[in-house]
């Protein structure tokens, strides 16, 4: 499968484009071809971290410890046509059921207030090679209602939005978020 | 100046809440009284860095040396009311004039970014002992108009918002805004 040369520049590596590129690197993708554009402007939070020390080196400060934070917040923000968006990415091994301890408390709290604000949050879910949002308010109701460690498959293929390819976006999560946008699924 | 128990909680050392907080202190202690009120979900990005080492340390990775990188975005991002909102904090010492030497060009492109995606982007800019919200479109369109290197306080002024303190937020920028989006004073 050969790509014309504008797709490679969003690809360091071609080969890659085609197979191998992980969750992160397909939405880091899709969010890069959106903003060239201008469908879309969205991007990843920085990790985040806390510092211990830092050095003068050249007159730049170099940190020489820190470690690692956990982000309580979801991972990718922006914005589309004026919708607030917030997602996180999130993959499972498991070819049934998405286990709810892939999400922690704080982002669970983060997605109701989002919510409460009238923003858009959601998941982006990749279970048994497939690619879904989840909406922030159906995963909510269902923690609310069920008393399940986990999402069933047909749970997220029934209230959920699968993600497809389109032209040279792979993952192409800006046209589910128009279906959940717009109702367009009646599905909630 | 005394303050009730319940304000303390947002201080982590309480005789700053009176004075000597800086900016960023003061639109952090903002955001948590917003967000512990439900009044808008807003957090400040973690700084970007890059990586350059890792070890591993009691079965935790531990980053041994990193360096900071820009941010190309803003520093602050959330959800008010269904609105995106995208901002930074500047401060100048200039008593007369903002130097537009403090926005990086990517920052302003990003800003018209998020303008066509109709967000709203502002800075929070601090000169002479007063703090200002400034539109992203005044402040494009101030660029794009004139060939001054520093915007002058006087303009600032006229379409800008000055953020006062309410009850116990003292820099209450989130009715500025309000302003801003309601087209109050239809300045713009």
């Amino acid at each position: 499968m050969r790509y014309p040369h504008s797709f490679k520049t969003y690809h360091k590596v071609v080969s890659h484009a085609n197979r191998g590129m992980n969750l992160e690197e397909l939405i880091n993708d899709a969010n890069r071809y959106y903003k060239d554009n201008s469908i879309a402007l969205i991007s990843k939070k920085p990790t985040p971290i806390g510092i211990v020390s830092v050095k003068n080196e050249n007159s730049k400060k170099i940190i020489t410890k820190a470690f690692f934070k956990e982000q309580s917040t979801l991972d990718y923000v922006g914005v589309y046509k004026g919708y607030y968006i917030e997602f996180d990415a999130k993959e499972t091994l498991s070819k049934t059921s998405f286990p709810l301890n892939n999400i922690s408390t704080h982002q669970i709290d983060h997605i109701k207030g989002v919510i409460n604000q009238k923003g858009i949050s959601f998941l982006i879910i990749k279970i048994n090679n497939e690619y879904y949002i989840l909406d922030g308010n159906t995963l909510v109701s269902f923690i609310n209602k069920e008393k399940r460690k986990s999402i069933p498959l047909e749970y997220i293929k029934k209230y959920g939005y699968l993600i497809h390819s389109k032209g040279l976006i792979k993952l192409d999560f800006i046209s589910s978020l128009d279906n959940l946008i717009g109702g367009f699924h009646e599905k909630n």
